[in-house]
């Protein structure tokens, strides 16, 4: 190697370096990964759902034109966040969750294939597994999002949760993907990830009764992700997740906002 | 210079670069520039507050802990954002605006000295050719935030806005700083940025009653952040700004989730 090559080679590196530190979002397409709020938005059978009530919409007196709304919601429906205290005492309400854990490397588990045959289908400690074998240990500290497939049938209840009845009659007929209280044990015994996120309505699978994947990673203050809209559209790795919920003061989740920066190759 | 201590020095550069490219926010601190919701939320003084009701708190009969609220608010209180359309027809909803536009490079004009002398203060031209004259032009795509000094009044209403009264009485009586219209005639005239943040409740002044500031900016589809907290703990450049609201279909703005990151020195 010549020195004349080494000094380019030299020069090449340091462009690249100040061009990264140029800004971290500069080359790379942005994907929100949230559905938005309306009147389609899907809940829980027995939750409150979205409205938006028109405080005013259109020109006024003054000349210009203007418009606001109110709206009403439960915390959880739609793309949102459960705080740990959700399903265990004295853990972090949504205010407390830190940004640090909010926002990193992420991560998708694809089990769209197990889904599309089980609609109440359980990942699982060895779909964790046969992801790593593929792609190594999940990186410590990345956000993982799994996808379940199910984004397609959103907004569609029925087909997105098995049911549009309303109700505790609802809460009988749900069938959709969840998390194995296993994986869950899995994930917060031998790894260590910030936040988990899926693609359907919540952490537990339609079928749970006991809801027992939320309680084992709320214990460990491990926020979740639920209704989480294009994971299928995400690469397995090599993106940033970013996921600021609206922060209410004793909160026990509320609306977020989620969206990933996939880097140009 | 030797062989040897430039394939060092190439060395040191290549681990630079790996370095970053283990993620954009490793080295530094997030700053949460949010105020939380909750019956202190500072509002407009003819606007709904907010609201959050219980479903549940408690211990439950299955024999876990359980929590849940539902929430109510003006799209227009506490830490939110103004979409285009608040005060344009024809310009961005809140769902409309591009991620990329909320998320970006940040920079800080104070202006907490003049706003301490007058409560009814506006941000002027000559406040941002003060700055470039220090730091040279603004940055293109820029996220703008300025500093009013008003944030240490929150939740107080009287020192915060000039007024505890609701109703029209209370709009009367608005005093707090605010950008003056030909501040932001030359903000999307002369200079190019993505959006513009403010540690008060309204991007035009306290005594405005035509909202030009609102107008001008919108037109250009340029949204508003107003009641930004923590904007006086920030650095003047140097640090990145994300936030992101809730996604209301169709909505004039919502809750906001604004956070910075400020890289170690
Ligand atoms: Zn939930
Ligand atoms: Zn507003």
């Amino acid at each position: 190697m010549k020195i004349k090559s080494v000094l380019w080679y030299l020069l090449g590196c340091v462009l690249v370096c100040s061009h990264v530190s140029a800004g971290p979002f500069d080359k790379g397409r942005w994907l929100d990964l949230t559905h938005d709020f309306s009147e389609e938005t899907v809940y829980w059978p027995t939750s409150e759902t979205f409205k938006k009530t028109t405080v005013f919409e259109g020109h006024n007196e003054a000349g210009y034109y203007y418009s606001a709304y109110n709206i009403s919601t439960a915390e959880h429906g739609g793309t949102h966040i459960d705080a740990p205290i959700h399903f265990f005492e004295g853990r972090h309400t949504v205010d407390q969750i830190p940004i640090d854990q909010l926002i990193g490397v992420g991560v998708v588990i694809r089990v769209d294939d197990q889904a599309r045959s089980d609609r109440n289908y359980q990942f699982s400690v060895e779909d964790i597994k046969a992801w790593e074998r593929q792609h190594g240990r999940l990186p410590e500290h990345c956000i993982l999002l799994i996808d379940t497939g199910s984004s397609q049938y959103w907004p569609d209840k029925k087909a997105y949760m098995g049911t549009d009845q309303r109700g505790d009659e609802g809460v009988k007929q749900l069938r959709f993907p969840g998390i194995h209280p296993k994986a869950a044990q899995f994930l917060v015994g031998e790894r260590k990830i910030k936040a988990v996120g899926i693609d359907t309505p919540s952490l537990d699978y339609g079928g749970s009764r006991r809801y027992q994947t939320h309680q084992i990673l709320f214990e460990h203050n491990i926020p979740g992700f639920e209704n989480v809209a294009n994971v299928s559209q995400l690469p397995e790795t090599g993106f940033t997740v970013i996921a600021l919920p609206m922060k209410i003061r004793g909160g026990s989740g509320g609306p977020l906002r989620i969206v990933a920066f996939v880097p140009k190759d």
